[in-house]
């Protein structure tokens, strides 16, 4: 195998990539705004709720009206009626009166708390008891206590969630500012694959990597698409390459595993008169033959043909790119589950090591059972629920050591 | 309010769910299953890899020509050619030979090792001279070694991953059986909600609950769609409740606050004659007036009007059905992070509790901090990053405790 000439450690890989310019802007309907990332901060046109609410049923009164009031001695106030939900409440109300109210009911002008129903008793002359003092605010949401005009309610680089949604919805935000999805060219290049529908005879296997990277992308909120597969071959790579850098911002060339052919994606790139190499090679195992290069505005991804290093150097690398591209910050922590090693693994110092694991119950938590196996092994990733972080300085982790597991994400729904 | 007749406890609630009838199934292309839940076992219809491969770069060798062999004694193989890429080995190994093979190779019959280009040297009249001896099935990928033939991959009730559809592609598997996706009718009651799109006059709010609850349905992989807002009055509900049954296999309804109107819903489900009411109330907080009913097949929940105990009663119940029907197991375990309280919470004993936090970094990790606004603030959604569970014999967790936080779910791509 030919020498790496820019072997880069993962910390140097996430600086690159968020040298990468971002993608333009877009407006969309609120409706389509489910897991796009916020282009710009948005500010609250208005208060929220826009007038005082009631928090509970009772009656809405002035609090000190209600001073010193207790069983024995109730407070006496006079019933004006009833503020039903959705109107404007008739008058306001005056010293020693109350309304009936329920909860989200418009306080009148005037009233400043809410006694709860069952601290009263409404007597027949339309008298109201009450049996215990409030103070102001009390059972009130105030004008513009869930969000003040003029305040940040949200801020660029964020991924909408249904709560934002709703949240935008409140403040009668139809449409929001959002991040272009990155367009995603997915492209497979060896002599031994044939496509998933054929029957591969001796010597060739199905291409696995073009439905595996097309799934991934979509889980990064890319707008990816098969351009197709192609034998270790220049002209062949290099016409798809070109097709790629016209339709789409990111390209992702995985395989080319034939001794010989290993370097060709990098000379298709280098064939580009703009082309820049960011990194060939990278500290991390699986995934050391990872090329990052930028082609113009374009960004290119170079992939091992494994589909274990594939997926890893995805998850690792390319997801964050995505993430970046988007507006979004590339080292947000993501959901990790603590648990205990099962047995003794070993790692070569000098690069970060990745290693699958699957999770089982023990007595004290989750127990992290290591997947050993070759990296050609699709079935190891089916199996696994995660992965755990060797350091590159560490030589390997003991059994019963406390570890972090980076689950996989489950697959995204459907149709969203 | 009128009281609850039929409180269960979350426990409870989540039998109930189980005992619901499960979606029929479907058969889908493998490339639309991202996300979709398996309806029945995978077997595997052939051996992956179905010939042996290197897992190396090196030469095929009979392992048995290599015992002995070292740098200062190498064993010395007659040189017979090169497996290339996708191609069928010319002719079986001869004692005494090798030929030289490629990562992914196909090993020629009598070959039952590899020895690794880097333990090798080739002279110029064609012989190998090798260094170290290799063990049978060294660097070698058995045939059937990934999936044999026969082998169960994958469970119905997975929902599938980007690794799960790679299996798939792998083994020439082109459609899929999975579940249904449950079609969601979601409807908002109440006299104080205008459309999100309208201007509300004093007294009137916007409606949230429609974008939220269809937003966290197309998270849970259902098919949610908008049926309409009405007033709290029956035949209106009762007629979009109607038109619900017709279109789709689960209702949400949210709403119905105005005193006197809180059991319209309850009053609309048992005037449909084949209705049955499995819960009205659940012991848990916020979140305690919900309804849960079975409508012939259909299912139908009654939410709270306030948005915060809506998307908390989604998340613990209502995300667990849309699973449930879709085949999956209820209780698996889901994303949590670990977190030290950064404050004491109280707690009413008798029902368990969701107190929203936002995690920040800390010394020793995160810090969750509790958001204990009330239930009508939509900002307290949006500031958190999940849910802690106080359990309903507990009353109040202390500062410092130790604490798992149940992550909200990032919005999922769109467009998957």
């Amino acid at each position: 195998m030919k020498p790496f000439f820019q072997v880069k450690t993962p910390r140097e890989i996430l600086q690159l990539i968020r040298s990468l310019p971002r993608l333009p802007l877009e407006k969309v309907p609120l409706e389509e705004g489910l897991g796009r990332v916020l282009g710009e901060d948005v500010l609250s046109p208005e208060d929220l709720p826009h007038f005082p609410r009631a928090a509970m049923d009772g009656f809405a009164v002035r609090a000190r009206d209600t001073f010193g009031a207790s069983e024995a001695v109730p407070a006496l106030l006079t019933l004006k009626g009833e503020i039903l939900m959705g109107q404007n409440p008739p008058e306001e109300l005056s010293p020693g009166a109350c309304f009936k109210i329920s909860t989200g009911g418009m306080l009148p002008s005037g009233a400043d708390a809410v006694v709860m129903l069952e601290h009263t008793q409404t007597l027949s002359d339309g008298t109201v008891e009450i049996f215990k003092p409030v103070s102001p605010l009390d059972h009130v949401i105030e004008r513009g206590e869930d969000v003040q005009k003029g305040r940040r309610v949200l801020s660029a680089g964020q991924k909408l969630r249904p709560q934002d949604l709703g949240l935008l919805a409140a403040l009668g935000i139809k449409e929001i500012t959002v991040s272009r999805r990155p367009k995603t060219a997915i492209l497979s290049t060896g002599d031994e694959i044939v496509g998933p529908e054929e029957n591969p005879p001796p010597g060739f296997v199905r291409d696995v990597n073009s439905v595996t990277l097309k799934s991934l992308a979509l889980q990064g909120g890319a707008l990816p698409f098969f351009l197709g597969r192609t034998k270790d071959d220049f002209p062949a790579l290099k016409s798809l390459c070109q097709q790629g850098l016209k339709e789409a911002e990111v390209i992702l060339v995985s395989g080319g595993s034939s001794v010989g052919t290993r370097d060709l994606t990098l000379e298709v790139i280098r064939s580009f008169p703009e082309a820049k190499v960011l990194a060939h090679g990278i500290a991390v195992s699986p995934g050391k033959p990872t090329i990052l290069a930028r082609i113009g505005d374009k960004v290119l991804w170079g992939l091992p043909g494994h589909v274990v290093s594939a997926m890893i150097v995805f998850s690792l690398f390319v997801r964050p790119c995505l993430d970046h591209l988007q507006g979004m910050d590339v080292d947000r922590p993501f959901p990790k589950v603590k648990a205990f090693l099962s047995r003794n693994v070993a790692s070569a110092p000098g690069r970060e090591e990745y290693v699958r694991v699957f999770l089982q119950p023990a007595e004290k938590g989750w127990e992290a059972v290591p997947l050993l196996g070759k990296s050609g092994l699709i079935s190891t990733m089916v199996r696994a629920d995660g992965l755990i972080r060797i350091d590159q300085h560490c030589e390997g982790l003991e059994k019963g050591e406390e570890v972090e597991v980076w689950l996989f994400p489950e697959g995204p729904s459907p149709g969203v």
